[in-house]
């Protein structure tokens, strides 16, 4: 394990806030936070004093070597090698409370029996949620590799397409690019392959998932997304998949339409843009994230699109997230949320606009938040594309 | 909520597992045993008491109906139904311990504060484990749809591919036959996406991950799987990817070269399709995993295998592994299992076999127990192919 300046940095992080709550250790094990805080998944666990050198007790990958790995079959050793080292137990211990199973988290508290333990959680969420230089790298990189699969999407239209055909052919794009697949989300309720490609009346479809959009899937077993609706004349089709290229979750959204669309499905796609270019003109440090999702209101009341907005049947109540490691992390732009943002944030603004009989409209772009204001990081062109136009001979 | 009787079958299996454990009721809201019990996924719970109807709190999707559908914004508002309704509350209440985040689970138990909370995964998973008949026959429907792929794999084979490439085209035929992407694993430790494809001595590579092989992955992101090893001439490449068609999770692996490679390859091979005829000859209800576990390893011993089998670097230690709504179901067939076999298991048998400098061997397929035996349900050839004898006019 060679721990670069970097994830020393994100330690630290983790560190100053565990420090403010007066936390002595934390043990980490979730693949996501192992990866944040150095940079490699393993199975097993990190564990984290407040002060001085990490340890890492590993049960797999084989072969890792350095002084602060220390092989391991369960994690009641973690306990005797502490003990033995004479490394002084903690008096509280941060667990991943919102991450690990009720069986995981109780089997490790009691390994820590003498231990106060709390849910840290909330802890290394907050400190994710604020990216680092590098961090920042490698969104604009993924968004770079985002950006080039997404301009190649005119390339593999045919016609009489339906939306999985579509869809699976711009998976192929995304992996030719480099997309790892995976698509990790927060919390075990929401599951995605890939992202969404929806057409006509199934962006109506409620589902389950708390997505910006819905979609009846192909199944049963996987209710949101596409579901085998041919692309139509007169339609669009908006494409929303996850860009894991390097581990962080880039997020973009493009609307393309087969033929000409309704006068009212380009002046809603319009409206996204100007909430687009309204909220990202008020998103800077200190705004508050309520404040942005109300200006959005704003703006599709007074256009009397409030009933379309993010939905119909079924409407989501946020117009971005967070992205990260996963594709929900702080800070959620939704009612009711008083929080700041701040430089280093990352997030995706998704205003999306569903019109019977048409299909959906809107945007989504990536953006960082910096000093002065936010840095789009997904730069594809954003108006509506007419894929017939890109039919050889048509 | 429309429940056939099918879904009524598989809650009393559920039922019964829970008379015999004194339970009076339990509270389910993970994805998978939802879809299990009600064929449907909801964001929200079902409310199963070991005698009467079933009850659904329901948050997303919108417009259900049906008497036994309650909408509701928060757990705490089940409770206030019960009570209303006079519906007795339960005396012992199961959540789903092993599923449910520590905070999730902690917050369920503390709306049933006078109910005793159990951890109800493993009799849900007990239940799951037998399949139904129609769970028989959705998996023959789902290993077909894989067959279909697998058979296709020869024609997208081109000279100078790497994995990446090579898989790529291959997770596209799955889903052109209608694979759903989406790999559902059981446990929060184990990340894939789709499967795994591993040639040459990426094979070797160890992984954090408890699946049968490793392989380094594209990135520390996602340390396991293809690494963008070129498919060379005297190479084996071996595919592995999961086939959700329908829910069920097929499984099957394949093997191919690219020329022809080591008579020590194509010998272990053989082993492994020895070890699958032997161990199968033996699968039968009654039949106890580790016996089955051990004729394999019986027989690489005889042959001089065993510091290959089921990887080198890093060995697995089971030969096979129940499969249903997830690739990770019981029984596992594994050193110091005593579980019996029983009519209705579905489970993927791999022997495996890495031969350095030439990448692995072996076989795997799905297969149901029934009264007498097993039934394969994946059923493509088990030799390896030798891609080359594919190109056109090479």
């Amino acid at each position: 394990m060679n721990l670069s300046n970097e994830h020393s940095l994100r330690q630290e992080k983790i560190r100053t806030l565990m420090n403010q709550s007066n936390i002595d250790a934390a043990l980490i094990t979730c693949n996501v936070n192992l990866l944040y805080i150095c940079g490699q998944i393993i199975s097993g666990y990190c564990y984290l004093p407040v002060t001085g050198e990490p340890l890492y007790f590993v049960k797999r990958p084989n072969g890792l070597k350095g002084e602060q790995i220390v092989y391991i079959r369960k994690p009641e050793q973690i306990v005797e090698y502490l003990n033995e080292k004479k490394i002084p137990s903690p008096s509280t211990l941060m667990l991943e409370g919102d991450e690990l199973s009720f069986t995981e988290y109780s089997r490790l508290a009691k390994v820590f029996i003498s231990a106060k333990c709390i849910n840290g959680t909330p802890i290394i969420r907050a400190a994710r949620s604020i990216k680092t230089t590098l961090e920042i790298e490698l969104f604009r990189q993924a968004g770079a590799a985002h950006t080039h699969a997404y301009q190649q999407i005119p390339s593999i239209y045919k016609e009489g397409m339906n939306d999985r055909q579509f869809s699976i052919e711009i998976e192929r794009l995304m992996r030719m690019e480099g997309c790892l697949g995976l698509f990790r989300v927060f919390g075990q309720s929401m599951e995605i392959f890939f992202g969404s490609v929806l057409t006509g009346s199934n962006a109506e479809a409620p589902s389950p998932y708390d997505f910006a959009l819905g979609g009846k899937g192909l199944s049963p077993a996987l209710p949101g997304g596409l579901n085998g609706t041919k692309l139509k004349k007169g339609n669009t089709v908006m494409v929303d998949l996850g860009g894991n290229f390097n581990g962080y979750m880039s997020d973009m959204s493009r609307v393309y339409s087969v033929g000409k669309v309704s006068e009212e499905a380009y002046r809603a796609h319009q409206v996204c843009l100007e909430i687009q270019s309204e909220v990202t003109t008020l998103a800077k440090p200190g705004a508050i994230c309520e404040d942005l999702y109300n200006k959005a209101i704003e703006i599709v009341n007074k256009e009397g699109l409030s009933d379309k907005f993010m939905g119909t049947r079924q409407q989501a109540k946020f117009i971005g997230h967070g992205i990260g490691l996963e594709i929900n992390e702080a800070p959620v732009l939704a009612p009711r949320i008083k929080q700041e943002l701040q430089p280093g944030m990352v997030f995706a603004l998704e205003p999306k606009i569903v019109i019977p009989g048409v299909g959906p409209v809107g945007i989504e772009n990536s953006w960082a938040v910096n000093k002065d204001g936010v840095e789009k990081l997904t730069l594809c062109p954003e108006d509506i594309i007419d894929l017939q136009e890109f039919i050889p001979n048509a």
